[in-house]
C-alpha cells in the first residue's frame, strides 16, 4: 500500500508517506486535515498517480490521502451542462456516467485521470485547442483548506465577478494550499458530427504552419497534434502500423454535419499549401477510436524505443508564433542527444513534450536529461513561453518557476503562508519556500 | 479635477480623491504607489468611470491614479493572436487600431470600458456566452504591488501550470490587490459571416427555453440577450422605434457564410417551437449596427421612463436551469414595485440586470431600491447564483459577498492582508475588513 502510493509516472525515486487514508466524504478529508494540523503531519492528496512531476511523493513522510473510494458523481444538469463529482471519479468513469445525457467532458490528459487530480494539476491535453483547460472549465470546487474549514470557491453560475478568483487559485495549485474534495466542472453537447483525419508533412514547420493558419482563419479546429518523425518510428514499431515515418498532423473536427465537411476542406487545402499529403479521414467511431488510440499510444511508443527506460518527460508552452523556431532548435538538441528523444505535442496550444529515454539508475543519462529539459526550459522562457504547459511544477520544475515568475514568485509564498501556515499541506512541492 | 474623479455610474454618494495623478508608465505607477505606501495614503485606480458599484469612489480620500495617458496599443501579434496594451486603452480604442489584423477583441460591455478597468472587475457582456468574460481572455498582467515591485502574472503562452494562478487572482480583484498596469488579451479572428436577428416572444418563458435548447444542441451562438417589455417600450420611446412591446430576444451569429445560414436556420426552428414570431433578420453591417445600437441604448432608454432619476442596477447570476424561474419571481416583485423596473440581460450566461430607477435623494426610492435588489439576491443565492455576474463588489456588495461565500471569505481576506498588509490598495472594496 505505501509502496503504491510512493511513486508516480516520474523518475524521481521512490518516496512513500508514513500511511494512506480513504476518506469517503468530505467531512472524513476534515477530520484527517484537523489530525495532521495538530500534528504537524504532512498531507498528500492522491487520485490514480498518473502525474509525472513527482506530486504524490511523499518525501517528508506524511499522510496519503487516496480519493478511490470518493468516486460518485453527485449530480448532473443537462439543462446547465455542468456536473459535481467526488475528487476521485476518473474522467472515462465520468464520460461513461453521463454518456446517456447527450453531453461530455472534453478534458483529456491521456492518462485516465481524477478530476481532483486534473483540477489540481491544471491538465489540459488534445481537446484544449477548442474546449480550453481545467483552468477554463472548473466552476467550483469544494476545499478544506488547512485549518479543517470546508468551503466551495464557487457558486454555480456560469460567471461571477463576486471576489476573488478562489476557484481559479486552487486549480493548478497542486495540494498546497488545501485539499480538493468535489469538483463542478462544465459539459458540452456530444457533436452531432466529428471528423478526424491523419496527414504527413516534410518538415515539423509544414505542420505547425497548417495548425497556425487554420486557427487564424476562425477554423474551430477541436483537436491539432504534431508528432515527430520519431515518433511515428515508435507508434509504427508498437501497434505494428505502417504509418509514414515523417512529421505528422492529427486533427479532429465537431461539428454539425455540414460545418464539419466544411472544415474539413477548408483546413485540406491550408495543409496542401504546406506541403501536407496523404490524408487519411476517419468519421466512423470506430474508425476514429482506431485513429487517436495510434496518437494515445505515442508515449508508451516511445518507452519501447529503448526498453526498460524510464522518461523525462519535458512540457514546455510557447506563444504558436515561436513553435516552429523552438521545435526546430529542440530538433537540433536532439541530435546531439545519446539517446532517442521522441517529440509530439498539442501544436494548436504551443505545448509540445520530449519524452527523454534514460535507464534507471544511470546518473549519466539523468544528467544529460536534465541537461536537455533545462536547455530547453530557458528557451520556452527567452520566447515568451512557459516550463510547464499542463504537467505542473511538482518536486521538478520549483527552480523553473522561480526563472519564470521572477519577483511574483514572492506572492505565491506569501499566498501559501496565509493558506498554510504550518506548511502541512504537500510540504516541498510548487513554491520555493526555503530560498 | 477631483470632482470628475469622485463619481461613477453608480448611485453612491459623491466621494472625491485628495489628487489625481496621471502617470505615463508603469515605472511613474511604482514611484507613485511608493510614496502612497511612505505617508499610507489610500491608491484608487480610476479608468473611464464606468462602473457602477462605486469602485472608484475614494470614500477615504487619497490619491486617484487615472490611466487616461496610458493609451498606447504596445505590441500586437497576428499570429499569436494576442495584444499587449497598457490599461488605459479602451475596448473600442484597440478595436479600431486593430482592424487592419482581421482580428478583434469580443468582450463588450457596453460601455467603452478601459481593457485596465475590465480585467480589474472582471467584465464580460453580450458576446460572453460564446467568448468567455475577462477570466478567460486576459493572457497576462502588469501589475504594481502594495510593496512597489513590478511583476507580470504570467508569459505569453496560451496555458500554463506554472504555479499560482496569479493572473486570474487579479482578474476582478477590483484595484484591492495590485495596479494593473498593462493588459495581454487573446483576440479572435473576425468571422467570415455575422447574421443578426431579433424574435419576439409571449414571455419570457418562450425566450429563455429557446436559448438554453440552441446552447443544449451546441450550436455556437455568439451572443443571445433577453429584453422585457417594459425594457422593449422604453427602446421604442427613445427610438421613436416600432419594435412590439413583448419579451424580445437579440441574436447573433458568427462563422462561416455556410456554417451562419445553418445555425441560423436551427435556431429559428428551436424558436418557433417556443413561441417565437416575427423574426427580423441582418446581415450587412449597418443594419447589425442600427439592431444592435437598439440593445445597447437599453439601459440609457430605461433611465428614460423616467426622467432625471438614477439608476440602481442589479446584476444577479443563475444556473440556467434556474433562469426562468428567477425571472418569474422576478417579474412579480417588479409588478409591486412603485417604480419602473426594466429587465434585460444576457441569458445564455443565465446573467440578467434590472434597472431600478430611484430620484436622487429620495431615501424611500432609495431604501425600495435596496430591497428589491436583497430579495434578488438571496433569491438568486437561493438558486445557486452569484449575486454579481460582471459588474463586481465595489462598494455595493460587500454584504452580499458574505452570503454568497461563507466561510470562503476568509481566504479572501488573508490574501488581502497577504498583498496588502497597511491596506492603502482601493480600500474598503470588496473584502470585509472589519467584520
Amino acid at each position: 500500500m505505501r509502496e503504491h502510493h510512493g511513486k508516480d509516472e516520474s523518475y524521481y525515486p521512490y518516496a512513500p508517506p508514513d500511511a494512506v487514508v480513504f476518506p469517503h466524504t468530505t467531512e472524513e478529508v476534515r477530520d484527517i486535515v484537523n489530525v495532521c494540523r495538530r500534528h504537524r503531519v504532512p498531507i498528500i492528496p492522491y487520485g490514480v498517480g498518473t502525474s509525472v512531476e513527482g506530486h504524490v511523493l511523499a518525501p517528508a513522510g506524511g499522510v496519503c490521502i487516496d480519493f478511490s473510494h470518493m468516486n460518485k458523481v453527485l449530480r448532473v444538469s443537462v439543462e446547465d451542462m455542468d456536473v459535481t463529482v467526488q475528487a476521485g471519479v476518473t474522467r472515462k468513469q465520468l464520460n461513461d456516467e453521463i454518456r446517456h445525457t447527450g453531453l461530455f467532458f472534453p478534458i483529456d490528459p491521456g492518462a485516465d485521470a481524477t478530476l481532483g487530480g486534473m483540477s489540481a494539476t491544471r491538465a489540459s491535453g488534445t481537446n484544449a485547442v477548442r474546449y480550453g483547460t481545467m483552468r477554463e472549465n472548473v466552476l467550483s470546487l469544494t476545499v478544506v483548506t488547512a485549518d479543517g474549514r470546508i468551503i466551495r470557491t464557487a457558486r454555480r453560475a456560469r460567471k461571477s465577478a463576486a471576489g476573488y478568483d478562489l476557484t481559479r487559485l486552487f486549480v493548478g495549485s497542486e495540494g498546497t494550499l488545501g485539499v480538493i474534495t468535489e469538483v463542478t466542472v462544465r459539459l458540452y453537447a456530444i457533436p452531432e458530427a466529428i471528423s478526424a483525419a491523419v496527414c504527413s508533412f516534410r518538415d515539423m514547420t509544414g505542420a505547425v504552419g497548417t495548425v497556425i493558419q487554420t486557427l487564424q482563419s476562425g477554423i474551430p479546429i477541436a483537436r491539432s497534434e504534431a508528432l515527430c518523425a520519431t515518433t511515428m518510428r515508435a507508434i509504427n514499431a508498437y501497434n505494428k502500423a505502417s504509418y509514414k515515418e515523417q512529421p505528422t498532423l492529427w486533427l479532429e473536427f465537431h461539428g454539425t454535419e455540414a460545418s464539419v465537411v466544411e472544415q474539413a476542406e477548408l483546413v485540406q487545402e491550408v495543409a496542401r499549401e504546406h506541403g501536407g499529403e496523404g490524408f487519411q479521414w476517419a468519421t466512423k467511431p470506430e474508425d476514429r477510436n482506431r485513429l487517436w488510440s495510434a496518437r494515445h499510444q505515442a508515449y508508451f511508443a516511445s518507452l519501447q524505443l529503448r526498453p526498460g527506460t524510464r522518461s523525462v518527460s519535458t512540457d514546455v508552452c510557447v506563444p504558436i508564433s515561436r513553435l516552429t523556431e523552438c521545435i526546430a532548435e529542440t530538433s537540433r538538441d536532439i541530435e546531439r542527444a545519446s539517446m532517442p528523444i521522441p517529440l509530439f505535442g498539442h501544436v494548436g496550444d504551443g505545448n509540445f513534450h520530449c519524452v527523454v529515454l534514460i535507464r534507471p539508475d544511470n546518473a549519466a543519462d539523468l544528467a544529460e536529461a536534465k541537461g536537455f529539459n533545462e536547455r530547453l526550459v530557458d528557451r520556452a522562457l527567452a520566447m515568451e513561453g512557459t516550463c510547464t504547459g499542463e504537467h505542473g511544477v511538482g518536486l521538478g520544475k520549483i527552480d523553473s518557476l522561480k526563472k519564470e515568475h521572477g519577483a511574483a514568485v514572492h506572492l505565491m509564498i506569501a499566498i501559501k503562508r496565509a493558506f498554510d501556515p504550518d506548511n502541512i499541506l504537500n510540504p516541498g512541492k510548487v513554491v520555493p519556500l526555503t530560498p
